[in-house]
């Protein structure tokens, strides 16, 4: 591509053209973050609105009967049940991902008695790593957790492993990890397998079930834009559900939670997973963001994404060619996530100059330029604007400038 | 109390009279279960609308840090601590209930090792005794959940005992227990408390340092006006706080949660107890209440509180006297918490004629009607209406009517 003008034309001939104005953008911004916080739907400002000044403000607590809260865990999770390959009464929304990721991990243990080992790679989000390490420590005994390359695993599943646990789309470089293959690894090896799905739920069509995967979370508020801090997900496939008896047993997830009995008994099914009462206005926004999601067609989406990227790092490999930055991203569509991501030594530098120029992605140490593609609200011809501006920042002699100052202040 | 203008003149001296137009009451209704959710304040909606349409909207990922969302558990936690006698850096706000209570049982049975029983009274919020059940059940071995009579406590406190939990206001009796005198007790015995405060916080004034307390939760969306599912709050000692290694090890918790480091290293102090990404809308709400409430001489609070309970307990006793109520909370005034309660054996029923009628209490299985008071909105001329109310439904033949149609209906 060597015109604006041919990015234009490709957005003209975008099917998902339209969902840009379902979004309020703020001006005069380029937001290739939405792998971080997704920004806000009209749809989400307007059920917030109703659920605070209506629901709350004047049916408080019989709102939650009449207002449906009580079984917004179950009506999203069914809906974000149909972007990750599950089926209904497999997925609840509540609590954040490293509760559930807890929540699961114990469960897993509990499924594969006498396996007492917990696997992972070392790309994963240190939080799946964190809460792994603190349920290993705090069971004790010869509970492990394993951490090795993600080319590794194969060979780290052995007979002592109860679950691995990946990531399907690495945070860093945006790779993506074969589901199907690395399930069938662990399930050969008898273990169970958790995927976490924060970066590719929303994002790529992912088929849990296709994929016979066992337990999976995943994060509201990056590509499903449920605003910050939404609540995560939660999936476990129907035929584990009543075997496990919640490490983390509350109120929300008895049989007759408003029976008050003083003896836990576990809700059927997939609500055993619930504790907590569920942040309302959270889950609120998450639920009508997911409305706008669920009408573009997942294949959009990805088709979308990936010639979002091509153009990005096409556009940099040619017209910033002279400026350093290296492809940290798999080239190959099939195995990676909709982000991209270059190396470069001034990374931070040039991630705090783009922010300034309104072209918003994040850096992350020690060297990364992380820019994520939401198919929804970007356009080819902001990702021809985005390399724009990367491109004048880089040649000029106000950019080498502030670069050679900031260097001198960070040594 | 005899003529509705006694009210209205106690209403006229009444400290706090004009908070209550800081709250956005629907019109027609008397509030009587601010306990189980507290309404909307002027200043939650506003707050809300910024973070929002501002914050969120305009601000995007620029606002963990601009807008401070990433200080909030603190922020707001060290607001609460004012509540709660606790110091500064020894409450933060995030998860639920539940959550936090298995966080802080799971700290207690680290800080007294080789102690492995929790106890607890049946009296107690079932959700408490649910996160206790889960906990020993997963730890295994010799953990063990002991569960008494309120009265039996001191009883049950020995040298195997870890830790004593108590909800301070009973959830159906408004029972008030003595924080200082338990916590004595339980120490004498060489156990932790942990208190839940539910209850207790934003209805009356509570010392958990004065009371050399260990741990303690409680909850955002009942007295203190969080709104549906607000996060709740958890208080650890400062004197504890670092020799816990936090059970759910999540990234808010590490050291350094933005160096991304594969293993987990506990940050210093209080924030260690924190692990997933915060409900960012849910939790503005909180704040913005807990501003209001603030604002308010807690002992102010306390003393209006109870003068509503002697008006309300006192009108019904002599204006309902012959429709058989009988009064389930403690009558003193040190003994009980900031609501009442009755029994009646067509409890349920009433409690059903009182909410069409625009009087919101509500109803606790098997035969509990129970009224809770919030001093910065009620009012004395609404409970001498609520009580009102009451006394027509009970006179009425319609009344008679529909009871035993209600009556019919179930047998």
């Amino acid at each position: 591509m060597t015109t604006r003008q041919q990015a234009v034309t490709l957005d003209d001939k975008d099917p998902l053209a339209s969902f840009r104005e379902q979004f309020l953008l703020p001006e005069g911004v380029i937001y290739l973050d939405g792998n971080s916080l997704g920004p806000l739907t009209k749809a989400a400002s307007e059920r917030l609105r109703q659920v605070i000044g209506e629901e709350w403000g004047q049916g408080l607590i019989q709102s939650w009967n009449a207002a449906g809260w009580h079984v917004m865990p179950q009506t999203l999770g069914n809906k974000i049940a149909k972007l990750i390959g599950a089926q209904p009464g497999e997925v609840v929304c509540a609590d954040g991902t490293s509760v559930n990721l807890f929540k699961l991990l114990s469960a897993a243990l509990q499924l594969r008695p006498g396996r007492r080992v917990i696997v992972s790679d070392d790309g994963n989000f240190p939080t799946d790593l964190y809460v792994a390490q603190g349920l290993t420590k705090m069971l004790g005994g010869d509970h492990e957790f394993r951490l090795v390359g993600a080319d590794d695993i194969p060979a780290a599943l052995d007979e002592t492993v109860a679950v691995l646990m990946m990531t399907e789309v690495d945070y860093r470089s945006g790779r993506l990890h074969d589901m199907v293959g690395l399930t069938k690894k662990a399930h050969d090896a008898g273990a169970l397998v958790l995927w976490d799905l924060c970066h590719s739920a929303g994002a790529l069509p992912v088929d849990l079930n296709g994929a016979r995967a066992d337990l999976a979370v995943g994060c509201g508020y990056k590509y499903l834009n449920g605003g910050p801090g939404a609540p995560a997900f939660l999936f476990v496939a129907e035929r584990h559900q009543n075997a496990i008896y919640p490490a983390i047993a509350g109120w929300h997830g008895h049989a007759e939670p408003f029976a008050f009995e003083p003896g836990y008994r576990p809700a059927d099914g997939i609500d055993r997973m619930l504790c907590s009462t569920i942040p309302v206005l959270s889950i609120a926004a998450l639920d009508a963001a997911i409305d706008v999601m669920l009408a573009a067609d997942i294949n959009h989406i990805r088709d979308k994404s990936i010639g979002l990227f091509e153009l990005f790092a096409g556009l940099v490999e040619t017209r910033c060619a002279d400026f350093g930055f290296q492809l940290v991203s798999p080239r190959a569509a099939a195995r990676r996530g909709s982000q991209v991501s270059f190396a470069h030594q001034d990374g931070y530098a040039i991630m705090q100059a783009l922010i300034e120029r309104g072209v918003i992605g994040d850096f992350r140490a020690p060297n990364l330029l992380r820019f994520g593609f939401a198919p929804l609200y970007l356009r080819y011809q902001d990702i021809w604007d985005a390399v724009d501006v990367l491109h004048d920042i880089m040649a000029t002699e106000a950019w080498r400038q502030e670069k050679y100052a900031i260097r001198k202040a960070v040594t």
